[in-house]
């Protein structure tokens, strides 16, 4: 069991017994990903003198570990180079769908309205995103290619809810495009003015006795410094991933996942951090779950069934949804099942655990129910004939009946493939960033952004949003915080 | 949409601006159902002047309204009388299954360690229990006996874990016993010598500047009262689910539910006076859901299927657990399917929505995929032939195939039968009914216990687990507060 310190708000500092502060400026930026990144580069081209303090050796954070999709919309010049006609009222209602239920309306509102201005912004700055499409879906293109569907837009149920468009940009490089990505928000981060310091641990908030933030303390070069900041704090220190005691407390399930996809820092200290100052947190027991079946895409023409045999989603579905629908509905446990005219070893390299002649020999040889997964792959095939899946609506060009022997079986459950998890819960802050208290009053002082907050993805999750709320609310922070005044 | 006055944290009253006080006792209740009562029994046996606040005409609140089951064991009198050998461990290691994932472990350990002493402590205070045992699970008994099997103790995935043991104690008369109950309780409260004023609703906190909780200002005869609570305020207002805004932020997918179990007063005000005054919340996503399809209990001879067409759960299940399995992962659509063998109209009225003469029929017309309802009840029917459930588990005494005709659905979605819920979320409290910060510490003088808490179910439920830890940590407010000096 955990400390109760690991779960637990963090004490804050009050102001009042301050004499000597080490060091000062006017907006201080704890955490260097993306979401801080954006946020000293707005501070600072606002003339905010800007300081950045990152935990680690040097930036980059969880972003930089990313596969570099950035979730941008409403008609981007790349969408309209690829043919994509895309709308703000289309991506706001794809997001309301996907990242339910009920996602915080008033920020996935000015974000789909603002996403093509983003776009422009991150090429100002130094991102570029070539004008091209690449076909395989929710990874990052292994070349230098950008737009991917990421999130299921062309999948059941979202395709029947508006036209489906891809809207994760990838920057231009091959393969894993997040650290590329950070790589270039760093360079404009010092172009923009600010200063960074490096293995500088944010521990504390300074407060005053009326609640506005006004500084940090930290720790740098073996001892503890006080750090003014003269107009706002900017917590944007990812989430609590790597921190057991928080996931046991508020995501327990998360806890059956075996990748966690997070630095170190993910320890949920900036979270505890502004609990301290009375924060509010919302949706804390919600997180990411990927499986990574795909690429390739061929795979989705097998079937994903439970252990009783049964399918349950449309194997076509975005893998975060099917991983997110594995866990929380199925306890991480279930099957996908192929023939050999589909199989094929996915990028993830899962193996076979099982290969039979019949599938009712694979039924019986990888333990499911007597007679259950040959019912299931007899309906399946019967209506994949005719190009429909009326359980679950996998889309024709998918569908494709499991006839041609060997027959195969990969146990996808969480202890034998990899299932990836983060942490989507986090302060609640409102659409200029600013964190909220319980009572919906703001803390003057401090902003947040990225997934120290509880972002766009509320519950559910595509993939790119969170380099994408990341970036757009981060600017935000560093823009308001740099506006706001003692 | 909610104004956010009705979802935000209450302000609170800072205690030295109060010159006058209307009003003093040494423990001050807000809210006279179970909880409420049986915290104002210990204080004021405590020797503690004690005061109940009820905003409603009388008390009761929704206990009243409650089918008076208690979920209580380790060898009550009532379970050695029956015949049925319980334990301390035993009753641990199901409520740990039943409840979480991840319940409150404390919590969880002192409620079964102390569970026979409750129940001697109920008799004495006039709530009687027939030494007898009722067989129809899950609901009150029509008769005056007692004892029945309440979450699926007898059931998977319980039955595997810990030998099944009935553990709900109704007292003793007939019918729904939640009224009577309360009658029993408010007898005693008066006896103990508290205070009650009814039509009295309590609004804010009054605090101190080091944050300790001296008094409540509440409204009663058209007026404003301040009343100071010398030792404590002891908070057992009921939960959330009258209020719209509150299930909207919090647990959205609850309003699907069309049936809410609660008085007026459950409108969430206790947690956000509580909020007002720094209080964690835990598990605010969390509900009971309930689909009454029995008693009788014949009726889990039929089978439970999605709009798919496919089984999800064991049918002899506790029904709040079959009710959260199909809100929170099936939407809230489910059918039940019978034969003419198994038909009975059920207690809560439900009526066939779809006969015929073949199960191929009825797929047809209640539009099921075809093919799909005809699988599933073909690989059902044939192990069930065996005596066998290799799905889902069913008991071998409710396998029944499914093979007279006609055979009937019951459309049993949202939308078309009773779905009734509660809220499980609330403030965060030790096993003292203390009230907690975000940091782990406790609020001096706040304590809490009933549905305005996170309790025994945090999110799993069992039906008499309300009743009893709302009776249980109701106590040790009331003992804890009057215990407790300025």
């Amino acid at each position: 069991m955990a400390t109760p310190a690991d779960i637990a708000a963090s004490d804050v500092r009050d102001a009042h017994e301050i004499r000597h502060w080490d060091r000062e400026a006017d907006v201080v930026v704890v955490g260097f990903g993306c979401a801080g990144a954006c946020a000293a580069i707005e501070a600072a081209e606002a003339g905010a003198e800007t300081l950045v303090l990152e935990r680690a050796g040097g930036g980059g954070g969880t972003s930089a570990l990313a596969g570099g999709l950035i979730y941008l919309g409403g008609g981007t010049p790349v969408q309209e180079a690829c043919g994509y006609h895309d709308t703000v009222e289309g991506m706001f209602t794809f997001l309301m769908a996907a990242c339910g239920p009920s996602p915080d309306e008033a920020k996935v509102r000015v974000f789909c309205e603002q996403s093509v201005a983003h776009f422009h912004w991150l090429e100002a700055h130094g991102v570029p995103f070539k004008r091209s499409y690449y076909p395989e879906p929710s990874m990052e293109p292994p070349t230098d290619d950008c737009l991917v569907y990421s999130g299921g837009e062309d999948a059941y149920p979202f395709d029947a809810l508006t036209p489906p468009v891809p809207r994760a940009h990838k920057p231009q490089t091959p393969n894993a495009a997040g650290g590329f990505l950070m790589q270039r928000l760093i360079a404009a981060t010092e172009k923009a003015g600010a200063t960074v310091l490096c293995d500088a641990r944010a521990e504390t908030l300074v407060v005053e006795r009326d609640g506005r933030v006004v500084g940090v303390v930290m720790r740098h070069d073996g001892r503890e410094h006080l750090v003014r900041a003269r107009r706002g704090v900017v917590l944007t220190a990812g989430g609590f991933v790597q921190n057991d005691a928080m996931l046991q407390r508020h995501s327990p399930l998360l806890q059956r996942c075996n990748y966690r996809l997070g630095v170190d820092g993910d320890d949920g200290r900036a979270i505890r951090m502004a609990m301290g100052a009375g924060a509010d947190l919302s949706r804390m027991h919600a997180g990411e779950v990927a499986v990574p079946i795909t690429p390739p895409r061929r795979l989705v023409r097998g079937i994903l069934v439970t252990p009783a045999g049964q399918r349950f989603i449309n194997e076509d579905a975005y893998y975060g949804r099917v991983g997110q629908e594995g866990l929380f509905r199925h306890g991480g446990r279930m099957f996908m099942i192929f023939d050999t005219a589909i199989y094929e070893r996915n990028l993830a390299g899962f193996e076979t655990h099982f290969v039979e002649e019949t599938i009712a020999d694979l039924e019986r040889v990888a333990g499911f129910p007597d007679g259950s997964l040959q019912r299931t792959v007899e309906l399946y095939n019967r209506h994949a004939a005719n190009g429909e899946d009326p359980l679950f609506h996998k889309h024709r060009q998918y569908l494709q009946p499991l006839v041609q022997a060997p027959f195969a079986a990969i146990d996808c459950s969480t202890d034998k493939v990899i299932w990836a998890t983060f942490t989507l819960g986090g302060l609640r802050t409102n659409p200029a960033s600013e964190v909220l208290r319980p009572d919906g009053q703001i803390i003057p002082g401090l902003y947040a952004a990225g997934r120290t907050t509880n972002g766009i993805a509320a519950e559910g999750y595509v993939s790119g949003i969170s380099l994408g709320d990341g970036t757009f609310f981060g600017r935000a922070a560093g823009r308001n915080a740099a506006a706001s005044r003692e």
